[in-house]
């Protein structure tokens, strides 16, 4: 890949952002609106309008006082920006009850994410069927993961299983990993991992309930 | 409530990390392991043994040297800490895929969280069963807020609900949110929100990936 002339590094903080503010401009945009001004957007999303012109400002000069932005081509900088502007192919490891929910959920479809494949260790789930996936059993996965050349893997298996599952999604050449089992993983060197830990979110919040309590 | 005497504040950052020792610990515990040394839970949940002595000694002072830590001591000190001596009421708003999976989730009783409901407005959802709950209707939601003194109100509605599915919430005494709509929402004061965007955290992936790919 060579970078374009428009890609600039956007603050870490900025990203998540960035997303909310695509969702709201394709929703737009499939509505047919053809300019947003920075205020109207940020009533919208929640943001406030200096923050939303700070962090588009990072894609480039586009917007225009007094007129807004053009919602299309806003769409395609910030798909541009995120890598969306092409498809990334993603396998889940472990069948149980997120994993199979997360196998079921259209918006990633949507939004450029491929199935390859959802593996599990347990004879039972193999074979059963989830969205466009059937459950595999784990020895197809690197072969799968190879051939298909998966970049992401959702990592939804128990605590104590994954940081082998990482390990062999490492070996097998996948390059992020979204780790949901409640545990540190330590993934090789480059392969980036984001932790998604529902209890510990939960738990956060009876800690500052609890405090805020006394 | 009071504050016991060795209630300390615990940093914010310190307090995902102490969800994790927890819940090795329980697991040791539950295994009958008496004692565990810094290192020896170093090894099992991925951090630095200077890390976890560090954020152990906010709960106070009792590991000994060369001793370690007395296990079933230590889950109580951290279930106290992060409030899990008491059982804490939830309701789920939105009964789609996420909704559904969260309410069949055995782990969240486990940890003292008792779903009082769940709700939708989808006439084709109400009177499904999940897990130990039946869905109801909107009408509903406030009343059993109230009437079950509901702590936490977990948000799986579509972005465009979010905002008003929090402000009923708010209105009917929930002091917390866990909101997982991918957009910004603004409870009343002192209500407690943290986001789970995963559509959001697989965007930030693909934005280092892409960048990295350069």
């Amino acid at each position: 890949m060579s970078a374009g002339p428009d890609r600039r590094d956007v603050p870490a903080v900025a990203v998540p952002r960035l997303t909310l503010y695509l969702r709201k401009l394709r929703e737009l945009d499939g509505m047919g609106v053809a300019r947003v001004s920075s205020r109207d957007l940020a009533a919208m999303v929640g943001f406030n309008a200096a923050q939303i012109r700070k962090d588009l400002s990072y894609l480039g000069e586009f917007g225009t006082r007094g007129v807004g932005y053009e919602v299309s081509r806003l769409v395609d900088e910030i798909e541009r920006c995120l890598g969306l502007d092409r498809s990334w192919s993603v396998v889940i490891v472990g069948a149980g009850l997120l994993g199979t929910a997360l196998a079921r959920y259209r918006g990633f479809a949507e939004q450029g994410f491929r199935l390859a494949g959802i593996f599990d260790t347990s004879e039972v789930a193999i074979g059963t069927s989830y969205g466009s996936g059937v459950v595999q059993g784990m020895d197809d996965l690197e072969s799968l993961c190879r051939r298909e050349k998966v970049d992401i893997g959702m990592v939804t298996v128990p605590a104590a299983e994954a940081e082998a599952t990482v390990a062999r999604l490492c070996a097998a050449g996948v390059r992020a990993i979204l780790n949901f089992a409640p545990v540190k993983v330590h993934p090789v060197d480059e392969v980036l991992v984001r932790q998604v830990d529902l209890s510990s979110e939960l738990m956060s919040l009876t800690y500052h309930l609890h405090r805020g309590g006394d």
